[in-house]
């Protein structure tokens, strides 16, 4: 039984690896940046997104799909941005997969994008072994959530290549202990990058939304158009 | 394919209700208040178990079994309130089973204990699927999360008979609108006992405490000694 299962899970993720290649040949041929936010439930992914959707708004065609088990209450609040979002409400599931994306993008209208967000479902856990075709995997982790997650759930920082420390705002309020995360993060990932960010105070924002720029230019950059 | 995976599932999870069924028979049979812990990476499990378990220290043979994917910090954590602490590595798995749980207990020399505390992996979505024969089952929310956490992850607010709002000393710094999230909370679970707890101020923890104990005493009660 045990045997079985393990086959079949290693099935699944190698169906999706396949799926997730295609859906990255895709996003190169309509030159769309793709970036996969990962954390847990309560972290600030929609709070960041929305302030993110709304800076490149006026600038970039952005939009978002979004993963949720059973409510549509983040696609809300990201409308508000007025970027078009997809919600995917996965139900059973604990993350999101290449094949979710791929339905969610089929008939669109919003295509094609200059930047795709996807916001996948609130686990640190599930979500780690799914590809789904992104360019830049971002693992969020607030300050209120102690400093050795990192530790805990090493496949989420170690697949990833951002680290965003949310809600540094209550950084003090919480006695946040600054060296000891970035030691926790360089134990499990000593080349991620790491910014510190609250989108209540919009400390750190512009350093991130820099970085989002910097990296849909050097996507660009190697295709002769 | 998919159909094959959602056969597989239910028959884990029908075993593991079998496995559940023993473990809660032969808790009975000890008198043993078993109580599992789920939440978000985060929310304060650990920190109120180490209360908890130096509070019952003095008076009753507690003990706690800890879940985590990869590390023994939360054990080690523990161990300081004095009691038995026994380690489950997940590794893979982003949840406790019962088969685990059971493992766990074998030859162990803290047992029998008065109350057995269970620290599941910090996820708010796959330990809610999983008995692991517990008398109460707790989740835990912090105030840093936001109110619409029972929204979203319905299943683990649903099948808990205890919601503990942790961190409640931040209400203020965050902005908790409590009565949105006791909405929340009653919308998925009208009969659920709500506290509001910070293990880092003591607010609320005699009322947990007092909880703990008489969930025990109705526990013996039925039992002719």
């Amino acid at each position: 039984m045990k045997f079985r299962v393990v086959e079949i899970q290693q099935s699944i993720l190698r169906k999706n690896d396949d799926l997730a290649g295609a859906l990255r040949e895709r996003f190169a041929r309509s030159g769309t940046l793709v970036v996969n936010l990962l954390s847990s439930p309560g972290s600030g992914k929609t709070t960041l997104l929305e302030a993110t959707l709304r800076h490149f708004a006026s600038s970039h065609r952005v939009g978002a799909l979004v993963g949720d088990q059973a409510t549509r209450n983040d696609a809300e609040r990201l409308e508000r941005s007025g970027a078009p979002v997809r919600q995917i409400i996965t139900a059973a599931e604990c993350r999101l997969d290449a094949d979710m994306v791929g339905k969610a993008l089929d008939g669109w209208n919003a295509l094609p994008l200059d930047i795709l967000f996807i916001e996948n479902v609130g686990n640190l856990i599930c979500p780690a072994e799914y590809d789904l075709g992104e360019d830049l995997r971002v693992v969020l982790c607030a300050v209120t959530e102690g400093e050795d997650k990192p530790l805990k759930y090493p496949l989420a920082f170690n697949t990833s290549q951002v680290a965003l420390l949310t809600k540094i705002d209550l950084a003090g309020a919480v006695g946040f202990d600054r060296a000891a995360a970035y030691d926790a993060i360089g134990r499990v990932n000593a080349s991620i990058e790491i910014l510190e960010v609250a989108a209540r105070t919009d400390a750190g924002m512009d350093e991130w939304f820099s970085l989002i720029a910097k990296r849909l230019q050097s996507k660009l950059l190697p295709v002769a158009r």
